[in-house]
């Protein structure tokens, strides 16, 4: 941490600020500079308080030094954090890709999708039981009803199931029939939700929340991982902006960002990022090409009669053609749709 | 809703529009421009989803016309609601004050803060035992054992408490010893959390999520409402935009904009919104100025050993300032301090 | 425009509403809903002031039907339009590449890059001479001692020249060494030099304001067509956000939309839209899979010792790399490199 | 300027930086952490270029310690910059009131106001002659045929004029009829024009732009300072932000926020500030209470047939309810109105 005093601090107010780093157990070392007096506060790398030092006389700003997140840094790990799920592997060369259903409807609606999805090429199947809607005049998701349809699914297709998970006690009976525990955009900092889904070991696709930084998303991440549960994907899903021609703007940057800073494996969902179908596939091709590991898409046999997300979801056969473009998109840039095992 | 037609849409699609108007139960009025022609969709006020037409051939946009929330509205109530809190009206003509610690860190601190707000003037002590931290290696709060504290101050001090609940099992055992409810800005849209505190029918104080709209934080109250608890208190607190010269952007048009809006009391948060103590009394001053009915403000005897937002606390000297400022600008305003009730 | 009246406005308040609908030549067309009554103002297309009806009593909201610009949308010119710039086509099949140094800085500098980016395969160059700095103490370019040097790099490589224009005084002397002016983010909304670069009737690259809407560029954009030039190219260079892990956010979703919304060629800057050079080449080729038409990338052979924008320029050899990946990304998507014309 | 290495940085990599902040002039000092080392690069205050650190192998992140303006800071100038406009002190005790219609209209319309502010309480009239629009197709307000009503508004009313400046090239006319050129939103990062009104020594309102920082205003300052022209107010208007229910979304903070970094006079703008007349008022007293030392006011005396800005236009008596208000709240913060000369 570096502590810079004002202009004109006085020598009594720099000698109180290299003691109270002192008495943090650090080392302080001190620069002198022409207009001001810069104090770095050098330690072993734990987490020290910043705002007792922000609050002292003559002190301008404290700057932190160290990144605020260890196990999810490429720093702790540089090599990718790459984990199989169910015979495919995710965070290596192969893009994933994940699609299916905003919210599981119907037995007819959630299996005709789920077949579709899988012929088009989808490695797992999305459907949401539980959905966080911003009225609570709005479809709310079938709830525990829903698990026996996304068992029935997961056994008649052999594909994994990603299922967003809303409250803690949710975790013990999803896990049995879930096999990636989605934690949604708006539970992003639900820390309590973090920690269970950590303590669970079992797999998690943790989306950025709209008005989360790229390192709030990595903070979010190091809650997962620091209960000791490796298997953590990250998902870009847009973020909130001015910009009102579309429901959220994709932060494309953010996907070589969290290549760059991060070991774990980082996916795009487009249906989310855009909110509108005919937009999904141009920046699913531009996700892959900007380097993302894998694509979560919205399909629904028929969106106008979809009760949630109707707008962004792609027909069955769109998907496919957004599969097949992705898959050059990926040829370009040196990678492949990631091989489905053969069960 | 409005169903805005693309420029040419041809009278096949019109007509389409038109028969799915009305297999929803809707009227259908056409408007034929030069340009475009718009279809009225008109109903009871009964939820329509909008994305099935969204989708259709030759419609260009969707425009709702009724607003999505009810209860909160002051369509639905014109008056203000107004309720008691231990004696002090909330929502009344008089300025409510809520003080105290960011978190309960110890029986000390804790005492000294809530007696020296009481003295400075405060109708209620705020005090976190579930602290939501954006890092998992800083300080979460005291969690239950914070309880006898909160209990312990109250008897003190005879002032009522408000204290963050973070997950729903925490309900049942909070109500015994907070008399507020508060819902963190994180949990705006943790819609589990929201009808649990709804049903819970303990008075809520909600604050607006860093990232969420003025609409956005009516339907999360609408979420508590629906479930016939009434006692719901608004808090702006700051939203997160490009500025960065301070933690948050105080959203003071909200302040007006929610008392047109809603006949919920409308509280302010000058601590985070601001992030900074050296701003926190300006800005309250602007709150009520605005037309706000309370504050809701960070105090700790000792801000440079506070655990957690230290730097934008006030002492209590500094909060005693605060309330006497704010009495005068409460009284420019043909308001007051709201009596503090004998007991 | 639908006027839509509030809840329970009385017979008199819409009939004064249709009375002025009808005053400005308008037809009003009224729908009755259970809860409101909204009135259509049908016309002939002429923009309509809408803060007349804003204020009127009794009315809610006033939401515009029209799009507010004609000569730039898709619906006035379902076609692309595509223009040759020195034997190049704009806007056509072929992605176009500008390259070149922030700033033009002497004579070796702008001849050795311009020489570097022609090999590496660029169809025109970029150098700035008036630059637009935040600080008045920075490097604010050579300025018109500048000119001698576009003149001899057009010379010398036969590349066009692209340069931004500051003034409008500086158009009839820059258009004679200048093939297509820019317009930077900073005077997006600088309207009478919009109307200047117009009139000049001289090719424009119109960079997207660092805080505008898709739909203000498209308004800028009219400016300029509305003088008869029609030869405009837009260019998404990254929008301000509360991101700060990168300069600015690269709204990705625009591509797409704009080549939806308008027949005008769409550009992307990826040096200003992420401000870091290791991030520029995954967000061209994201561009690129998303549908833009091409790009304008910052090159300098010695970043460390550029006086602007260093950060995010390339050294040659990697813009060289870029062009390889951008030209597989092309094929990926059914385009390819538009063909160097031979001179 | 602090450099921070990666961690792990090689010794040569710290030579070579090292080598480079003495290349440069400055001194380098070196801080070795546990897990990364910080070189601050301390020097006179000049400005150094930071991308030509950033660039090298090793180096993590940049952090600049010194502020980039000079003359707009109030380490430069401690006390408040105070200056006479006809007799008004501006950034002195007393709240200045500017006052008047968006665009001069018509002869009727603008005197008709001026006298009406005027017997409201305003010291200077404001008023449009050239309006920066967002569609061409919009009023562009009357041109140089509205300076005959500038000048006879002026001598009417004995009131001093504020008034739009676009172009450079009127600044020579309009300061024969201006007191004070105002520089718009839009224009507030055009430095051409900056620095010409700083040439002119003519008192300016800067206005800050709606995608601009704090820090970018007072820039935006310093070019005006550093032309030797010491009369400037500062204006917050509104930034742009997610939120939708206001036009803008008035940043209260930067009030205070500015009155501690500069000793420039600080306005506020309630009616571009939040877009609608019912909430013009609250936010003009927030703005006071938050320690603006004026504000600037539409005021129209027939908003509904306004050509610019109707909605958030004032009629004159509801200007003088809010005058009346805001002079509660001077009072109340130990101000009051600026007395007005009597000539």
């Amino acid at each position: 941490m570096m502590i810079i005093m004002r202009c004109g601090a006085s020598d009594g107010e720099i000698a109180a600020v290299v003691e109270r780093v002192e008495a943090n157990g650090l080392h302080a070392h001190i620069s002198t500079g022409e207009e001001r007096t810069v104090i770095g506060a050098i330690g072993d790398g734990r987490p020290v308080y910043k705002d007792q030092f922000i609050l002292m006389s003559g002190v301008d700003r404290v700057v932190p030094i160290s990144r605020p997140y260890k196990l999810a840094s490429r720093e702790f790990r540089p090599e990718n954090s790459v984990f199989p799920l169910d015979g495919v592997s995710i965070g290596g060369p192969g893009i994933v890709l994940i699609a299916g259903p905003c919210s599981v409807e119907s037995r007819t609606q959630f299996l005709e999708t789920a077949f579709a999805v899988r012929e088009a090429g989808a490695h797992a199947l999305r459907g949401g039981v539980f959905k966080p809607r911003t009225s609570p005049y709005s479809f709310q998701g079938l709830g525990e009803a829903g698990f026996d349809l996304l068992n029935e699914a997961r056994e008649a297709t052999g594909m994994p199931i990603v299922s967003e998970v809303m409250r803690e006690e949710q975790i013990s009976t999803m896990i049995q029939c879930v096999d990636v525990l989605q934690i949604g955009a708006r539970n992003m900092q639900n820390f309590p939700l973090l920690h269970a889904v950590g303590a669970s070991q079992h797999p998690v696709l943790l989306k950025r929340g709209m008005m989360a930084t790229v390192e709030e998303l990595l903070m979010a991440a190091e809650y997962i991982l620091s209960e000791g549960n490796r298997r953590v994907m990250l998902c870009e899903r847009g973020i909130r902006t001015f910009e009102n021609s579309t429901r959220n703007t994709t932060d494309i940057n953010a996907i070589p960002v969290l290549k760059e800073l991060t070991h774990l494996p980082v996916m795009m969902d487009p249906s989310h990022s855009t909110g509108n179908w005919t937009l999904v596939t141009p920046i699913a091709r531009a996700a892959i090409a900007a380097g993302a590991d894998g694509l979560i898409v919205e399909v629904h046999p028929h969106p106008d009669e979809a009760l949630s997300d109707g707008g962004q979801s792609l027909k069955p056969e769109r998907y496919a053609e957004l599969v097949r473009q992705v898959c050059a998109i990926a040829e370009a840039v040196g990678r492949c749709i990631a091989p489905v095992p053969v069960h």
